[in-house]
């Protein structure tokens, strides 16, 4: 039997037996979104550095607008007229509009503008203003935005398109991020042939080759696929020798569980040592953790939801640790559709597809057993049911992370 | 003033107007993550093709293990061994056991997987199960997965890693796409400078070109950043014409609204035609969509959240619609955390962030105008309140859609 750790024990040993590259690079802020910074990113100065109209019309002091309305609207001097692009020289006289361009810079003794849309213009050199602002209004003050040494993005975040848009505000055209790390997937089993392949009798094509290859590409990382070993150990030993020469990462898919023919410990307590082998969850419990050359080797169970599954939710906290990405991860509640039972001492994760009606969200189990991988294709998300739990009925709240 | 429509015409009106692509590509399985199918895949066979154990143990009939337990085992024949990639030869004689692993084929005759854990091997070439298993248990049957013809991937879904499982399951080693489309981006304005640039006074950095760059390549398009045009009508005229020679989509970033150097309308209707003008949302009301040369042109507000949140509806649904990506939209049943106001007869989006706590998912209404960059990058995703709506009430149901 393998003693097994919960998925806590084994997110607390990659933090301990881990740590965080330093290998980071520049890019062009053009390339850089969804990557992860390496460092927090402050605001060098105010922004927007200038009081900045965000409507077509008149700078004007509020307090000139009060009680305005359309039959009896506030007559301001016209005094003069900010075009885009340059600063505001001179400060708004009394009893004055001066007329300005959404983005326009709002001139000194200005705060708030009338739009356009509720101004006449009298054509005698004055505009009657039809409707009174409040002070601020229509307008963006300096500094608004952020203050010179706020902390805009932090280190590990990864580039969103958002971010991309602060980044260049703050006039940063090369942003340092970490570099990808490169993960080599080895698949092992004499039952495995390459997908392109029809399997004969027996056999079945290797789908986590390619699987937790695009899992690790959507994760932002490089990936080396090493082909499929067949179940010998001196072949598995020599071909994870030359996967860490290459690589950050090394996951081993399949060969896992306690067959006779598994040889993932034996090739890893050859090159280096064994973590951990088993965790308490279902599908997934053979998963096993070695480290070898300082690196980590995942072994994976051969199943494709269980390797799914313990990817997911354990490759991607050792590239999370390894790369610095701070994830944020969004437990969305929802409504469980039909009962769920689950009563063998590990915790249960199982793919939900959701749907929302009238603002009740429902999460769907799906049906299926560990290696359906066409059931999994339509879930949206997983729901955890805890390790003692005895099932969840149809009705109770669950919490659902996406995918 | 603008007559403007409603985000529901502005959906039909790009359906109307403008068809899918027929571009398509066959890209190797290995980097089709994230790229959209052209066309249905159906499953060209049953997955598995054989019956299959999921656990290491004894191939046996259900009914001979009923009433098994650790006390009174079940004794069986222990008839021979299921390798890893082989077929299973001989069926299953009666009142005996196949010994089988994780993955190998389940010989006929056999309809349980009897657990190694729940055996014992009394090593006199008898075994006995000290636990009953169910028709079915442990194993999954010839199709289960997926049978011959069935729809397995609709066309227009962008594949994730489980997609690229299952098509790997398939046989399929190569996938045919929809070509990514160009996206061509036009800054225009005379108070912009390039990100890199320091601004002057009454100068501003050009947020947008990047932002919405990577907005589109999130989306999975190519970008070309034009630049930033003056205003001017026939520069940007000119521009227009490049863009729109290398481009399956032209954006036109600022310049949309109802001010005096307004030339997106102009260049579009001295190269095209106009299609709409405005918008009932807010922020993005002066969003503005024409067809030159068949290409759809956009010209969004300046503002940087104005143009996150237009590019986010239209441009997004114009990518859509040209690539046939078929965009599966989640909403999320939140709480607001507190009131909002809303009564300018438009749609108005709102940026929200999450928070979760004993399963009661909140949204946060973040502060901020539209222009304030920094507020958007801290957000999750956003809300949107009917036009005519009065606002919501702190505690009210709202849904929110995830960036």
């Amino acid at each position: 039997m393998l003693h097994v750790l919960t998925p806590e024990e084994v997110y607390a040993l990659i933090r301990e037996s881990f740590n965080t590259l330093e290998n980071k690079e520049a890019v062009p802020l053009s390339e850089s979104c969804g990557r992860v910074l390496s460092g927090p990113v402050l605001s060098g100065g105010d922004e927007p550095p200038f009081n900045r109209s965000t409507v077509d019309g008149y700078a004007v002091k509020a307090s000139d607008t009060f009680g305005a309305s359309e039959s009896l609207p506030a007559i301001l001097e016209m005094a003069g007229q900010i075009y885009m692009g340059e600063p505001a020289r001179d400060p708004l006289p009394e009893d004055a509009c001066i007329r300005i361009p959404t983005g326009g810079a709002v001139p000194e003794g200005a705060n708030a503008i009338a739009m356009q849309e509720f101004t006449e213009d009298f054509e005698d050199g004055t505009i009657g203003i039809t409707k009174p602002v409040s002070p601020g209004e229509n307008m963006i003050f300096k500094g608004d935005d952020m203050k010179e040494g706020d902390v805009i993005l932090p280190a590990g975040k990864r580039l969103t398109p958002k971010d991309i848009g602060a980044l260049a505000s703050l006039g940063i055209s090369d942003v340092t991020v970490q570099t990808p790390l490169t993960v080599g997937i080895i698949s092992t089993g004499d039952e495995l042939v390459p997908e392109s392949e029809v399997p004969g009798p027996g056999q079945i094509r290797d789908i986590n080759s390619q699987m937790l290859g695009a899992l690790c590409q959507s994760e932002g990382c490089r990936v080396h696929l090493c082909g499929i070993v067949k179940d010998d150990l001196d072949l598995l030993t020599d071909a994870l020798k030359k996967a860490l020469a290459q690589c950050d990462i090394i996951i081993l898919s399949g060969g896992s569980s306690v067959g006779e023919k598994d040889n993932s410990v034996k090739a890893i307590t050859r090159l280096g040592e064994l973590l951990f082998h088993g965790v308490a969850i279902r599908p997934g419990k053979p998963t096993l953790l070695g480290k070898a050359d300082g690196k980590p080797v995942f072994g994976l169970p051969g199943h494709p939801q269980a390797a799914f599954f313990t990817a997911k939710l354990f490759v991607c906290a050792m590239i999370d640790r390894l790369s610095g990405y701070k994830r944020e991860t969004i437990r969305i509640p929802a409504t469980l559709s039909r009962s769920v039972s689950a009563n063998d001492g590990r915790e249960l994760y199982l793919p939900v597809t959701l749907k929302e009606e009238n603002g009740i969200l429902t999460a769907i189990p799906l049906h299926g057993k560990s290696g359906l991988i066409a059931t999994l294709t339509r879930a949206d998300g997983y729901i955890c049911i805890e390790r003692n739990r005895e099932g969840i009925k149809a009705g109770d709240a669950v919490n659902v992370y996406l995918f």
